[in-house]
């Protein structure tokens, strides 16, 4: 337990200082009043560089460790400020403050510094930029893999209409591993009006849909592209997808097309490369 | 209940007629002696199919539903032969045959009717093709997020190499939408010898890995591609890296790149399109 000297031994699950961490699942049901859990030593190394970013967006709070952790992870530990204490507990013991067994044993208590509006990231990117925009993605899964992809293909921001689930519910983020927190976003308001607003601020605007009318590669080369997913089953309403221009990834006639996870990496990965965003392309 | 002849009633969760559909997630662990349970109307809707096909690769053995969910299904249950049976329960029994609460309530047993060996599938794709090839995905979800996006991609089918899990696992199989019943495919050997196979059979092999070569997109159009994608961790092993020539898609530089998964499917989408293989492109 030496060597970093804010080791905080916790022997009883009830310690208030470790209180957030409590019965995690059941909060991750009811939601959170401040914070969000993350979890895992990848996600927890985007929270460090998040936290010390100049202007960064996310906090640490307080970290939580399986005690036999702690000896395989001190470059990670030492990524963040020494004011950020560090609770360590045995195996017992944290898997009654969790509420289950916790194999990996690295958690976190993060908290948003600021959320900022679409408007203030749209205004931020004025000359050129990739702009992904969700439209009730309401699964974890498919929200944390829409990070991911964004991250990978070099997305300005994401915007998230009122309808789309949190990326910061903890499984949203383990799968994103950890881009949920260095891609901006903001969430809240309604699809119709986010876009509206895109298109003032002189975006060309792409629906993406199995029935799209034009292949996605065809998207004319251009210095700001915004794409629109819709939800997981029913894809875009008709009313956005009448107002704007639509786009499709060709694909084999099929009664369950891709996944809207994928679909929404692919049509990244083809606006990407339009705006030649992608190294070693 | 009525409507169906073959609809049969069970009360009891030990009755013997129900007894593979018991204890399903430790039957999901530690392995089933035959058959694999299909789940939700969207698998079973392509069991059906399989099962009905000219020389279809599996057969549906038996169905269990919840009672109060068989209204809605006529269609559905009509897709299966009438010597199918179907077993009805209410919920607190399918709970207790299960181990666990099952809000879908839709579950088939379904068997493999034979295992192709990678041999007769390569020798099927004679004239013209694309093949996957996974070395060591071990994760259900990625598993049956490649069949899924080798479905969409009309790959002609997948070679599993003995390192990977089962495409017929219970959450592989959901995930998969129930293509690991429309795209045929082998599991197990050597990677490296079902890759000399491949060779020696003129197809052209591509590794995938972000540190590829040469970009995804410059692949030449040949009628003859097969696609190599390693663990989620690790990547491709060093010496079929070596022997084959690797393929990266362009993205950021990243501590983590795409998911398996997600990078398996735009290099389908990219292989498929060089290909000429999709409509609407």
């Amino acid at each position: 337990m030496a060597g970093r000297p804010n080791l905080i031994r916790i022997d009883d699950p009830q310690d208030a200082r470790i209180a957030e961490f409590r019965d995690i699942r059941e909060r991750d049901l009811v939601g959170r009043q401040a914070g969000f859990i993350a979890e895992g030593t990848v996600v927890l190394r985007m929270l460090a560089a998040a936290h010390c970013a100049v202007d960064g967006a996310f906090a640490a709070e307080k970290l939580l460790l399986l005690e036999n952790r702690v000896s395989g992870i001190e470059s990670l530990l030492a990524a963040f400020p020494e004011d950020v204490p560090v609770y360590v507990a045995s195996a017992p013991v944290l898997d009654q403050i969790a509420g289950f067994h916790l194999h990996r044993g690295v958690l976190a208590l993060g908290r948003r510094r600021a959320s900022p509006n679409a408007a203030s990231l749209i205004e931020q990117v004025r000359q050129s930029g990739l702009i992904a925009v969700c439209c009730g993605i309401s699964n974890h899964d498919n929200m944390g893999s829409i990070f991911r992809n964004a991250a990978a293909f070099g997305v300005s921001c994401l915007l998230l209409d009122e309808t789309c689930c949190d990326p910061l519910y903890r499984k949203a983020l383990r799968v994103s591993v950890g881009s949920v927190l260095s891609v901006p976003f903001a969430r809240g308001g309604n699809a119709l009006s986010l876009l509206e607003d895109l298109d003032a601020a002189g975006f060309s605007i792409w629906g993406l849909s199995p029935r799209g009318e034009m292949d996605i590669r065809a998207i004319a080369q251009t210095s700001k592209l915004a794409l629109v997913t819709g939800t997981e089953g029913e894809g875009l309403p008709p009313h956005i997808m009448q107002r704007f221009r639509t786009a499709r990834i060709p694909q084999m006639p099929h009664l369950d097309s891709l996944n809207a996870a994928t679909a929404t990496g692919i049509a990244l990965y083809e606006m990407a490369r339009a705006q030649s965003l992608l190294a070693g392309s």
